[in-house]
């Protein structure tokens, strides 16, 4: 049972029963092209089975080696870059509270270059027992590279007799420079598989094993995927994903060149960030695709809310919403009225949040936003797993409807090319 | 002097000098409008000459108390949305270190209705020694008033003998609510000028006392933009923060409707979300503006990257960099160059990223994306100060250039009046 419900009543007078079901068809031969694996970029389909096909020793191993190190060392920075961080840090922000200590700490690294924030992470991790989880296909790539080295020899330094034990690599299966490396040293390894591409592989050892060594229930999360990844209806009316990528490519082809992800949970931004890298790198290019922008609301109704009323009309906004949360903080009456909110007394926070999400939604709608509501029961892993799946397999069907591949990401490339000629790297 | 330096070159092919020179006059008069206070929304410019006639009394005002609550407590919760959340924090997180203990935490709240945050924070609060800074013009914003109200209540129950001596307030200086319950209540209070509207403010109290409570030279901040206040230079080739206005106003003019500030350093993250307010809020109004996006490189160009070289060709790029950096974290050669970085032996990283951002320049405009560079010398209090005074002019002149009034925010009101009818507050 899907945790998730769309509603898309606000994108009446915009979008026609008729625009949507003329689309049925080309929607019906995206679903083919996916199911069938005959579509562009069909080596990386990968992530389409996988939640239902998961491997129960893989699972095993991750969890076993993760509940090793858990006991073992008390902080664990993650090495990586795009996918190798975007999909960890998303999850474990949104299953974490913002205050207090962690269950255990991850940090990642590797995805910057900055020597203020690698110098600050060395110093601190002096008064810590750490562990490392690179996470590399080629062990090439340079920011994760250079971060590699900077741990690698903080830990030869500073625990010279078990450092190994405390790398962890997760590296192509054969192939590639830090596989080779890995082996050699002796780290423990997981494999990333060939047919998933880095911004699909939150559900592979990419994603779970930092996911895991922060204290999540990675099951869970893989089984809310699988829960999704059995339904093959196509019917635009009953299948909600294919329904959502279907909204987002006929206002790509009235003119809209943006779509705005608006959350009300301020620990769902690092979700946001992952979800940018999906939609943005899959739908990107031949000059084709939405931008993917966030706001974080109603925090950035006081910033970006203006220009969303007011401002150019060339884009359209998805709300991502949470039906029950874990607290209820109460309003109070208070003796003086001095700010007027008496008039909410015994009403939760939760309640004023749902209140000025429909504020919202209706303002945008008025101020000719067209705009639909992604609606999670609730934030557990199960339900992220859903999410997720939710999301790749939208980003899939509407990367076959651009008539683009969505599993590829050739404009990563130049500055790499440009920034390697002006390093003087030896070809 | 000024610590900004703004490098147009990436410019050439889409805006000729002639184009620039055109511009001269209506800059003009949109200067004019600015200084003589003869434009629309002119009852909000005191942010303009106040940096050079800041009160030394205030100044020492604002210190002396900070200094008292830094003696007294060790953590402060500042209350605040928008404009009185954005700038502290983005200065604050600018001139922090992101790992190890600050030199006295400094926490947001009211930005958001979350019960999940407020609840982790009074949880997290029981084990600290806190104060509270609520700010609120009116003091009856939904956001910070439910805030504060459960702050207050906190500090009542938890520390009910000198809970009123840990609230500071600032507010309107006579009239509103909060003033009033302030001085009943005999908190310590600063004023927020009348002349000065939220996203202009993080140069009064609004800004600076949590500024000032994170440890931070306060003084400086304000020497810096006073430094740029008194240049009243005209001519687009001399004044690059005129030039950097213009340059936006005819990328506008040419179609495109997004700019993309880049960074290279995390740190920056919050000043790219005070530069968003400070130009989506200013300019997006009237079916005009630019939408502000961000992107953190090199992280993002592992996201976001793609889109920007590929996608749609509807948006330009400024580059915010920083030339010199305090840390020097350089490579070392290894005895196993599996991962190829020995080449990059006694380089630092901060010269690699530097690499990245020129061949990431160069990418973009190769893919058609006009970019320019606005280059910090380094990053501390003066040199912030400038910039921010820099963005406040640029967005002012850019209002004035796109015949809107930068300095209101009508189209935030819609989503309040909405939430109010659905929540029942009585008229």
């Amino acid at each position: 049972m899907s945790q998730i419900n769309v509603n898309f009543n606000n994108l009446n007078q915009f979008i026609s029963d008729s625009d949507f079901a003329n689309l049925q068809e080309k929607i019906n031969l995206a679903h083919n092209d996916l199911h069938s694996k005959t579509g562009r970029g069909n080596d990386y389909l990968g992530w389409l089975d996988l939640p239902q096909n998961f491997p129960v020793d893989l699972m095993q191993r991750i969890t076993e080696a993760t509940e090793r190190y858990r006991k073992l060392y008390d902080t664990f920075v993650v090495i990586g870059i795009g996918g190798s961080y975007l999909g960890a840090k998303a999850i474990i922000e949104s299953l974490s509270t913002p205050f207090g200590e962690p269950k255990s700490e991850v940090i990642f690294a590797g995805h910057t270059l900055s020597s203020h924030y690698h110098s600050s992470l060395l110093e601190y991790l002096k008064t810590k027992n750490p562990a490392v989880v690179v996470i590399s296909k080629s062990g090439t790539t340079t920011e994760p590279a250079i971060a590699f080295r900077l741990l690698k020899d903080f830990l030869r330094t500073n625990f010279p007799n078990d450092y190994k034990q405390r790398i962890m690599a997760i590296t192509d299966s054969s192939k590639g420079t830090l596989r080779n490396f890995a082996d050699m040293e002796g780290y423990t390894t997981f494999s990333i598989p060939d047919d998933v591409g880095g911004r699909f592989s939150v559900l592979t050892p990419v994603g779970l094993v930092p996911i895991a060594l922060a204290g999540f229930e990675i099951a869970q999360l893989v089984e809310g995927a699988a829960s999704l990844s059995v339904d093959t209806e196509t019917d635009l009316e009953k299948n909600q994903i294919y329904k959502y990528a279907a909204a987002r490519y006929l206002l790509h082809e009235q003119g809209k060149s943006m779509e705005i992800l608006s959350y009300f949970e301020p620990r769902l931004s690092f979700f946001a960030e992952w979800w940018k890298q999906l939609f943005g790198e899959s739908e990107g290019k031949e000059n084709k695709g939405l931008f993917p922008a966030s706001a974080c609301f109603t925090t950035d109704l006081h910033s970006l809310g203006q220009y969303i009323q007011e401002g150019k009309r060339n884009f359209f906004e998805t709300f991502l919403t949470v039906a029950e949360q874990p607290h209820s903080l109460k309003l109070k009456k208070e003796q003086f009225n001095t700010d007027k909110l008496n008039y909410l007394e015994g009403k939760s926070l939760d309640f004023v949040n749902q209140k000025a999400f429909e504020g919202t939604a209706e303002a945008h709608l008025e101020g000719n936003v067209p705009n639909l509501e992604i609606r999670l029961s609730h934030i557990d892993e199960f339900t992220l797993g859903q999410l997720i799946y939710f999301y790749e397999k939208a980003v899939a069907i509407g990367g076959y409807l651009l008539e683009v591949n969505p599993f590829d990401q050739p404009g990563v490339e130049l500055y790499k090319k440009n920034m390697f000629r002006l390093l003087g790297k030896p070809s």
